[in-house]
């Protein structure tokens, strides 16, 4: 699906909202819900596979995702974690190698396991993609306030996120950051669209927009509702209680594996 | 896990009610809250990777899935569709296979894309596992109810039961049978503990015990629950509207991945 029309999604009328995905299943949903655009979550790809979030161990599964959601029929962004690798060479024919898959974006973020990664190191990494996928749309996520470090002004994130659009950035996306004056601030501050992620219990959509928000994630809430979901659906089964309505049958779910058009 | 424990929960006070899973945290949260075994959903395991479900296409897929549900806490039975090929041995092998995981049983299913296997061959393929992997629980399913084939009397069905039973199978699975003038005359006209589908209107664990049901399955059910409830939680966003209250946090599905010990 066009980057193109990706790109012009943070620029439009009303800020895109973007439901991350962790299968093909979940994303054709999604797809066929109506949203604009899908992402990924990287802690439901890790999950899914009995693996560990933000250690770089899912760099092939997060790349088969890609390839299965590349039959989707609207634009889908990939969550590359920190790029699984320091080198900033291998960073990039990685993200060569999503783009590849028909993926019109992807997040790169600095927190590293053990904090921040070094921003000018981080900077490299974002222009050696930009180097080699000029089209892609990279979503440079900036994770002061998603690791809770440096969080008393805005000011280290604004710096962060101005060397990497410096270093040819589209966006930039700060999970994290939770209240109105903090996000009214990196609206003001960050010379892109910025992404946050929406946090339940705090503003709705129609806030984040009245804030000046371009794309808003939901990370990996979708995922989690999901196991929930099915937990509790197993646990009404066992107690004989009843299920919500509305549950798409085994025919509908079949017909995902078309790629989610609207069918 | 053990494989006698797992024969044994089908001859214990109560029948034992199976949970589908599809990936590794889906597997690892059912355990974690208390169901003694878990099993899996072809229609699952096909739609997460974008496949067409009962068409033989998941057979690496299928494995990779037992491998991850390997370090669950409870015994785990993989529906291996038909088998993932006609020829016996081949069919052996890859039951071996699943059983080098831990998996304690399998479901091998005599529906076919075109309709029902000659009974006769699907028996050499239930013995073919007998003989190559003795300990393995083999769970016959059974897909006149299914499919809709034959269905005016119970005789058919317990007609292929009694082959498949004679081949060495532990215990019978007939999904789709949904009355309980049926349900129990399968259960008295087959001499090993019956599995049956749950469906959602029909009969409540309660009555499926009190009919002499000795294993429930949810199915696909629980994965279709798992996607309906994420569009669902994406749509609420969307709309401004609320989430249901105890969606687990970021922390607790990071656990799952430690294979779901009750920690």
């Amino acid at each position: 699906m066009s980057t193109q029309a990706f790109h012009a999604m943070h620029h439009a009328d009303r800020p895109l909202l973007l439901p991350n995905a962790w299968d093909h299943a979940s994303g054709a949903a999604l797809a066929a819900a109506g949203f604009a655009a899908v992402g990924t979550t990287s802690l439901g790809v890790a999950a899914t596979h009995g693996l560990s979030d933000g250690l770089a161990r899912t760099r092939e599964q997060t790349l088969a995702l890609a390839r299965m959601l590349g039959d989707l029929p609207c634009p889908v962004s990939i969550d590359i974690e920190a790029g699984f690798s320091d080198d900033p060479g291998e960073v990039a024919e990685f993200a060569a190698r999503i783009a590849d898959t028909g993926a019109a974006g992807i997040n790169i973020e600095d927190g590293r396991p053990d904090g921040l990664a070094d921003a000018g190191h981080q900077a490299e990494l974002v222009a050696a993609i930009r180097a080699r996928v000029p089209s892609l749309f990279v979503n440079a996520r900036v994770d002061n306030y998603w690791l809770s470090i440096d969080m008393s002004t805005p000011r280290s994130t604004l710096d962060r996120a101005a060397r990497y659009l410096e270093a040819g950035a589209d966006g930039v996306f700060v999970p994290g950051a939770a209240d109105n004056a903090t996000i009214a601030a990196l609206v003001d501050g960050i010379e892109a669209p910025l992404n946050v992620l929406h946090l339940p219990g705090r503003q709705t959509v129609a806030e984040l927009t009245e804030l000046g928000v371009r794309r808003i994630s939901t990370g990996s809430l979708l995922f989690r509702r999901a196991v929930h979901a099915a937990v509790q659906a197993a646990e009404a089964i066992r107690d004989g209680g009843t299920l919500p309505p509305g549950i798409p049958g085994y025919d509908e779910i079949q017909r995902l594996a078309d790629g989610g058009a609207r069918n």
